[in-house]
């Protein structure tokens, strides 16, 4: 018991130490450039989900279920750009606080994650209603993060 | 039997028209934008996973596996950011030739979307040389294509 626990810190440290790692090979503008490019590709898939969901664009089950996968699987994505000293280093809306309330940084990420799977799970349904219901959900969970932590 | 067919031909076409709309609403630079947030996504991730495999990163799995998950995943969406007339609108390296030879292109694509998955499986097993050999094949898609289609 106690040498896997051991074994299981020591692995815990280990993978902090990649991380850090990584976290100091990457330059600032890297870091940005990433996130930036994550987060455009949400909003580009999240988009069309929108236009759909407000009926400015034909409902369409396969399109709809395509782009909330992918949403799905960016909204995990971003986070790693966020790196300590990348709160300037190329043009950023990325707001300082970010780096000084880590603990609510991570709630807002967590409440995308927890949002984009019932997205995907809307989509599957071809129910045009219950996309436009956890379209909302997501699109609630970017604004509050963007109106804490991002520049207007 | 015939109805059935018909059906399909019908829903074929209806995707058609739905893909031919997202591509007629998107500014050429934002499409650019799009497809290079992605290509920029995977280029980070694929980063982290060519570092390891040549040793100049500590493996880790864990890490590892998230990185070819995240690649895996990226790896079906640039794609869409190539529509019509998006060979100029911002900087971009993509060659014409993506819109005369759309069948090469889409052989290029398919290499790289049936590369990420077995990059996941390596990284997976947590053997570093399985990781090796599937980044090599991987880097071996990206190359191909950008060999052909990317401005040098």
């Amino acid at each position: 018991m106690r040498v896997s626990l051991r074994l299981a810190v020591g692995g815990l440290m280990a993978g902090m130490i990649a991380v850090s790692a990584v976290a100091q090979d990457v330059k600032p503008d890297r870091a940005i450039k990433y996130r930036q490019g994550v987060m455009g590709a949400i909003g580009w898939h999240f988009g069309i989900l929108g236009s759909m969901a407000k009926g400015d664009r034909a409902y369409d089950k396969d399109v709809a279920l395509r782009s909330a996968t992918f949403v799905q699987e960016l909204s995990h994505m971003p986070w790693d750009g966020f790196v300590a000293g990348s709160d300037k280093g190329a043009p950023t809306k990325a707001e300082p606080e970010i780096w000084k309330e880590p603990a609510k940084f991570k709630e807002h990420q967590d409440a995308l994650m927890t949002a984009t799977p019932k997205l995907v799970t809307a989509a599957n349904t071809g129910d045009v209603a219950q996309l436009r219901a956890a379209v909302g959900n997501v699109g609630k969970a970017c604004k509050e993060c963007h109106d804490d932590f991002r520049a207007k």
